[in-house]
């Protein structure tokens, strides 16, 4: 699929609650961190600069359906795909999944802004610098 | 609204990320906290045993829509109300305002369920004695 | 005894951890927290500007020591006390209690630094007008 | 150095701050999970079962001394050395390298414990199994 990405995190210890399994907010922590490993894997980073600006991603929605739960040092497997490609957001989509069973699916949806300090934030079209990594992406 | 409850909380320094304001997965530490403090003002607990069961609420969906952006020190007002009472579930939808401004609107989708140490999760009808107490919330 | 300051918070869900107790990094959460309480009843902020300059407190050495686990919903009753004030630097001191028991006791040295955006840190004495207002705390 | 272990983590956006640096109370996340991928490079983990216990590592002490600050997407080099082997406690240290430059130091002393659920913990003599192979560690 176009945009699917893959990585993978081991559970730490602080990842879990007093269930004995991961606390749920955390999962948002997970999304994001493998979001910033897909950037990377394009060559960017979730922060760029171009012409003076800083080009950064604020979260427009954020959620997360939860199957099965996880336990610590559980390997999560996590696929990330772009779901949609709007003019100034992207969606991604997560899935999880442990020991060949899926554990949960979250979504982000992220908008493409300028976010210089000292200014108020501004969404902006996709840079095509950023566009074009993204199409190439196999 | 019945169900309604109200609490608040400031943003802390650990809250607060590289942006200079709230991390996005912190919503979902602010929900369920407000949640608890629900639990505690009906005078139970999200963790509560009957008959020698631990009955307890895992998380099935949470999401979050972000708004406006929240600083350090900042006191966050949230409303929390019952959005939908299930047979075996619970949906709460939380309203978080800042200085007038609606900052975010989150929810989380939670069972009923019986946590016995050592047996699988099992989903369970809400026990009368918690029911009543939704019900008895102005 | 001077610069003695008293707070306290409800341990949440997000603090434990899989042995069912506080995780331990969070003591440092709290007396951050706690510390930024402080300044606060002084009338300051843990970032205050003074000509300019962003002054602010950056860690030099942060440690606790454990007594006692401390549980979900338990409230700890927090006193800082400023252990000693040098030329550039503060050292506060944490005593972490729960139902008349000793918890924890923890420390952070920290500098008071001009910390410009874009800037090297760089520590300074403490102004004059934050060292009147630590003189003056009862 | 016996006892001594390498690992690295990569800093993520949730570990900064509005300081656009590393939380510093994150250093002790770094420093617990670098102890658990430490056990598991024993063969063991943080939690061990013998004879119908469940033998863990509560933290007695935490402590880290700040030298420089570090950037998100940074790469921390951890190093793990075993600083003293008592009867029933072992003290960790840590340090903490990026770019060639020395970051943090910090430390933990450990108590080997039973941690049986429901039971008071308790310390006891390290068990001959963990002891073999922190003496066989290179």
């Amino acid at each position: 699929m176009p945009g699917e990405f893959r990585t993978h995190r081991r559970v730490e210890w602080a990842d879990t609650d007093q269930a004995g399994i991961v606390h749920f907010a955390r999962f948002f922590v997970f999304m994001e961190a493998a979001e910033h490993a897909f950037w990377r894997s394009l060559g960017l980073s979730v922060h760029s600069q171009r012409d003076g600006d800083t080009i950064s991603w604020p979260r427009l929605v954020a959620e997360c359906e939860y199957f099965r739960p996880v336990a610590f040092e559980d390997i999560l497997d996590i696929h990330l795909h772009l779901d949609k490609q709007g003019e100034k957001s992207l969606s991604l989509c997560f899935d999880f999944h442990c020991r060949g069973e899926h554990i949960a699916q979250g979504r982000l949806k992220i908008a493409c802004c300028v976010c210089n300090p000292g200014e108020a934030i501004r969404a902006i079209p996709i840079p095509d610098f950023i566009a074009r990594k993204l199409a190439a992406h196999p």
